[in-house]
Order: C-alpha cells, then structure tokens, then sequence
C-alpha cells in the first residue's frame, strides 16, 4: 500500500503512536513525538544547534543505501557537526519529505536507522515533521552541549600550530566507488561511506587538551582544511606522507588515495589544530581512551604562505575544491 | 547566473559573509552563521523543540509566493507551533534545497522574508544548510522557551472546558482559493495565507490564564481540535453561529466559510480549551494586551459524546479531515 494511503488509516494518533516507539522513552520531564514541539530539558549555558539536509539524487541514492543506513547517515553527520565544535550531541528533530513507492515500513526503518545511531553515541530523535515530495529528503536539526562555555571554532588555528586529523580520509568515497562500481569485499569502505563514525567520543578527551580549532571533514581534508585557514586567516602545509590514507588496494578506482583524501570527502573524521606541546600528549590519550589512530599531518603557516603540500618532497600549492554538493 | 554557479564563485566563505549580513548580529556570547553549529545561549530548564518542512507543489506554489513570503512563512509556522505549547519562540536554523533556475538574489530573498518574521516576533534564524534538489524544500526547526517550566499540551483538556480560538478561521483557505482563481481585491485572504501571524504575543498573555489544552490551526478545526480530543480523551460539542469565520463575501468559492474554517487549515490561530470561571478574564487580557478577539466556540464533552457541532440548532457529528499534506 502507498504510504500515503497507510498513514491516512493510520491517523496522525496511529502515526505518533508507532513513531512514540520507534524514538524510545523520554525521560521525566520530557515529552517527545506528539504534540506541536518536543519538550526537553537542558543545563543552562552554551547550546550548540545545527542543520544538514540529505536529498536523493544528490547525496544518495536509494538503489545502494537502505532507509536503516539513511536514518542512521542522517543523524551521524549531525553529530559530528557537534562533535566538531567539541559538543556531545543531544537531542534531534528530524523533517523529511517522502516520495510515491515508500511505504510505512520504509518510513519506520529510517527511524529505527536513526535510533541506532542515537543509542549508539548517547541522543535522542524527539520529534519531526512528514510531507510528501518528488524526491526523498531527509532534513535533520541537533541541539548538543559543549564542554562548559568550551567551544572549538574554526577561527582560532594559530601560526606553529600542529594540524592533526582522526582515523583514516578517502574510505567514504573509496567505498561510494565500490557502491557505483559494484564491488564486493569491501563492506569496511562501503560501511564508512552509507555509516559514517561521528568522533563523539575522541571530541570528549581531545577537548581536554584545548585544540585551537577544529572541523569535521565533509567536504574533502582540502576543503575543509580551507575552511579553517580562512576562519583563522592564516596558511598551511600538509606533508601527504603523513596522511592516514584508507586502504583501496585493488578497487581499480580512477583516483589515487591521497585525492580521494584530499577531495573526497564525507569522512567525517576530526580535523583539528593544536600548539605542538599539547599535540602529543592529546593524540597518547585519544589513543589511550577511545583506540582512535590521530595523525599529525601537517603545521599552520603563515597567512602569505597559502595552502600547500609536500608530495615527494615537493611543496604544490593545494587547492580545495568549491563546495562539492553545489558545484557539481 | 544558476545558483549553483554563482554559489562556486561565491564560495561558501562568501555565502557566509552574505548569510551573515541576513540573518542580522549575535548577541554577545553567541556565534550564528560560518562553524560547523550554531553557538546559542539558553536558561537552565524546558526547551521547546520543533520542525516544520514545507514542499514546493504541496505546501506553496512559487508562481504565487515570492521568495520573502516563502521564507516568512517557513518560520512562522514553526513559532506558531512554539506559540501553541505556550512558549516565546527564539531561535531557528533553516535547511534549503533549491532548484535550478533560481539566484542567489532569489535565496537572499528568503532569507530576508524569515528575518522579517524573526524581528517581528523577536527570534533570530542562526544558521543552515543549502543542497540541490529537484523542488525547493524549506526546512525549518525552531527552539522556543515557555514561561518557567510551564508548557501547554494537547492533552489537559477537562470535560466542561470552555473550548476558545484566537482571530478567525477559514481566512488562509479563502485567501489560498482567491490566489489560484486570480482574484484581485482581498489582499487581507491572501496576507493570511502567504504570511500568517503566528500568535506569540497572544499566548504570553494566554498562560498567565493556565488554558489546559492547546494547538494551532494548522490542519482545520475539526482535525486540530480531534488532536486535543484524542490526546486528552474527550469529546467536543462546537456552536457553528460562535465560530468566527473569514469574510469571503464575493470571492465565489465552492466551499462555504464554515467549511473552510472547519477543514481549511493554515490559519496557525490559537485553540484552547480553559476552565469555564477563567475563560472570561483571559478573553479580556488578551483583547486588551494584544487587540485580539478571542472566541468561545463550544464546550469539551465526555468521551462518549464524540465531537459534534450544532448547526441551525442541530447537533451533527463533525468529522475530522485526514492528516491533509499526506492523504491528498
């Protein structure tokens, strides 16, 4: 049956009754799906809000990702956007738009998706909206909280600084490419492309050590790093020897690692800056604590200096691509 | 120039640096548009938490909504449901997916429309997301504060419950049918379905009142009120001669007033149900404080009565539309 059609039976109280479940129990004082808003309860101070929005044909495609890993995708990048200012993540709304063909069930494993991820990393999805539309949208906001007043901006990378990154870059891409292309065996590099790992927890011991600034790597390590040199208005070189690369041996891909690393993007990994004496003893105890690789890839130069990469020892200039799901 | 086009030249720190002019300045402490989140200030205590998504094709038409109407619009139904639990709404984040064939002029537009709402109503919309897609898609989330940690929710109402509506109704259905027909002279209708006045002043006079029950028109009187019967497990009796309906004279719809008031929706008025002895003083503090009329309606009945609504003396059963956007 259509999913329209399923949820005129159903009646907005069947709906809310199943979406209730689906989202879980509020604790005392909350109430969540149900009524015109969600109502939370939050800590006075600093709140972190953030919005990303996912449209298929754009930023997936239903023929390789389920409605679970969608669900899941939708929250996780959100997440990380918290995690990226420092913040654990808290609390979710979630709008989409829903095409012909999609049914109930459909609608309920993206939720059930999205409850994965939230219980894995310690959310909550307390409410939405539902509308029909030509393509599948999937619009989720995510209030989290800092560390006290504590929040990593993008603006405070300073000249000398350290630049660091978590886990490895070009798996996402690498694994869209395997996703396109058909491959098999590399459910580790599809994994971290239709269920990426916001760094939730390695943000809870990194922020301990004061990191001057810090983004997540959406657009592509050139990109976002891009991001932070203009926040900071200064330069950087990156030494592509030391970057994490994954492991896309015998994909037969048109790109080479260290350009899936560079411009891929969707990794969702934690970029960060941090003076020197910090650096080391924040990577020990990210390690230590969460068994999270962090990679120094890198220094913060002067603004005159520009972007730059050291590829053989050779310094090129490094050039970030626009903002990916725009250009195209 | 394409959006997309102009967007790459542009580049996001660009977009940012307009974005930022926009959405107008933080207040000290907080940061809005440019990081990877929002970085808002919050007391202690309840949070309200809401999304609203509105879908070209299904919730507004682009030949007859100018892009500041749209964006308008897109905030404040979500304060108005902010408004409906009893709460000041006070900041957004908004997730766009635009279509070919639209400028950066035409996004700058919506933006300025949602500024024009948030200065009007005192909230501020602190950051976003833009993508391509096939249709535009608004996609708002809104947080609000409620008074202390009062909130008002569907489910309070109490069987003989004076059952109360600010404005009129039936005006955003008239004014959406005098758009589609052409119709020129009733710019009142149409300011009414184009820009509807969410009813944040009203419901700051309206809790001091303590109303049990309350939603916003949004779907059609007898779908919202069926919402507040089933959350608070009554039933309803409406007089259709005190339901105060939208002057539609001339227009020549197919539908009477009555029937747009009951079913039209997308009036964001204000539904309430109160206590008998406290519904005479708070219709008078609002009239006085705000200049809004304020409606009694009917009376919350026992479950067993169902709803029903007397018309020219007799009692009928009213029946609820449909959840409309998803059963059309």
């Amino acid at each position: 049956m259509a999913l329209m059609k399923q949820l005129s039976k159903l009646g907005e109280f069947g709906l809310i009754a199943r979406l209730k479940e689906l989202v879980g129990e509020a604790p005392e004082g909350e109430v969540w799906v149900g009524d015109d808003t969600a109502i939370i309860r939050a800590p006075a101070g600093t709140i972190l809000f953030t919005t990303d929005i996912m449209v298929e044909g754009v930023h997936f495609d239903l023929a390789t990702s389920s409605p679970q890993d969608l669900g899941y995708k939708s929250v996780a990048v959100n997440a990380s956007d918290i995690a990226a200012m420092g913040g654990t993540p808290r609390r979710a709304v979630c709008a989409l738009g829903i095409r012909d063909g999609l049914g109930l069930d459909w609608v309920e494993s993206l939720y059930a998706g999205m409850r994965q991820c939230a219980d894995r990393f310690g959310f909550a999805v307390v409410g939405g909206d539902i509308s029909k539309s030509d393509q599948v949208v999937v619009s989720v906001a995510m209030l989290g909280n800092p560390a006290g007043r504590l929040t990593i901006e993008r603006k405070g990378a300073r000249v000398g600084d350290v630049i660091c990154v978590t886990g490895t870059l070009g798996a996402s891409a690498a694994g869209l490419g395997a996703l396109k292309a058909g491959l098999g065996g590399r459910e580790d590099l599809i994994a971290a492309h239709l269920r990426p790992v916001p760094r939730v927890q390695e943000t809870q011991v990194l922020r301990r050590f004061l990191p001057t600034s810090m983004i997540d790597v959406s657009d592509g390590l050139a990109s976002d790093l891009s991001h932070i040199c203009e926040a900071s208005m200064v330069g950087a070189r990156l030494v592509a020897d030391d970057i994490p690369l994954a492991d896309c041996a015998g994909l037969g891909l048109a790109e080479s690692p260290l350009d899936l690393a560079l411009q891929g993007g969707e990794d969702y990994e934690l970029l960060f800056t941090i003076p020197a004496d910090r650096a080391e003893p924040a990577i020990a105890a990210v390690g230590e604590e969460t068994a999270t690789l962090v990679s120094r890839i890198g220094r913060i130069m002067e603004p005159s200096a520009g972007m730059t990469i050291v590829i053989d020892g050779q310094e090129r200039a490094l050039v970030a691509h626009g903002w990916d799901h725009l250009s195209q």
